[in-house]
């Protein structure tokens, strides 16, 4: 079994990263989505390992002194992270991981593991990322206004990314995301097994 | 419309590069196979600008002096080239064009041409590379131990190449090839047009 790639996705907010993750994992096998461990209590329904790992401050605390994370971060007084034992799991049992993290993350990640595949998801134009977040209806116009400043900024980081997703149409988008992922798996340097076992093997002929 | 990639194609000869290719154009549009210039005489029932574009050995040197191919080489006293203009011309109208070329070439071509994309085309193994030869029954055992060592000497060069096509199954071979180029298009480093339109709207909003 050929080790899972890991798969980190950005976009702007409004781009449609949750839908297209969803649906990526309906319509395909062979994904992992990462669950992130948490400080924060886990809400009505949700279970400790499904949605989350939830950890106290403590013990997340003693997770960054091991190196237990690929990531994590601070939001909103709550400690998020990804878990380096989980991810590596996923991957060495075949899956693709996706991880969804914003663009410092993302590159941060890319540094510390060269093998992280980095997607953007971007809506085919600014005028279309407005409207979104305007159809949306749970956003006040001043927070509308601080996501697209924000999409301002994190527009200069894009050409860090290894590919791009322009999200039109979601089925579409989906498809060119697994087809992306997929061929990744043939890139010569995740293929170092087989050029040294046909090396060897051409020499023993 | 955008610009087409230019792929290179190489791998062992015993590989089954030629009836990939062939059933690429088959099965997939936007593709054109690069047509080459040739100072061998036409044989029975090959046109020129069809199989080849038929030259004089005066009129391939002028070509060359004019820097007019993208690589050229020298094979059984005949010369043949890739000619820059065909090439340039099928990549401005969308079509991603394929060239065959051997190992040096190819790696030639990449340098002059970093936005090439370079595909290894491999057996699963060196026993079934050799099987392939034996089973074509056309070559003599001499010519066989002749490509198996060339085989050797060229494998040096596979983790020179972007992505690793293992050609077990013919069907699946190809459709991989086709999912390998078109997520191509999405990298980043050619999508820059976007990338500068999107953070242009963003200013503008």
């Amino acid at each position: 079994m050929d080790r899972g790639i890991l798969v980190v996705v950005s976009g702007f907010s409004g781009a449609g990263k949750g839908t297209l993750m969803k649906r990526l994992l309906e319509k395909y096998d062979n994904y992992a989505l990462s669950i992130s461990v948490t400080t924060r209590s886990p809400r009505e329904g949700e279970q400790d390992g499904r949605e989350y790992f939830f950890r106290t401050r403590k013990e997340f605390e003693e997770l960054i002194s091991q190196d237990q994370f690929i990531e994590y971060a601070q939001y909103v007084g709550n400690h998020y992270g990804t878990p380096k034992p989980y991810v590596e799991e996923q991957l060495r049992s075949g899956k693709d991981v996706i991880l969804e993290i914003e663009i410092q993350g993302a590159l941060k990640v890319k540094e510390r593991f060269p093998d992280t595949l980095l997607l953007f998801v971007s809506p085919p134009s600014a005028q279309e990322l407005k409207k979104r977040l305007e159809i949306r209806g749970t956003e006040t116009e001043k927070s509308i206004k601080d996501r697209l400043s924000r999409a301002k900024e994190e527009a200069r980081y894009i050409s860090d990314y290894d590919h791009l997703l322009v999200n039109d149409d979601l089925e579409t988008c989906v498809d060119v995301m697994h087809m992306v992922i997929q061929s990744e798996h043939h890139r010569l340097g995740r293929n170092r097994e087989y050029v040294q076992k046909i090396r060897q093997e051409l020499e023993a002929l």
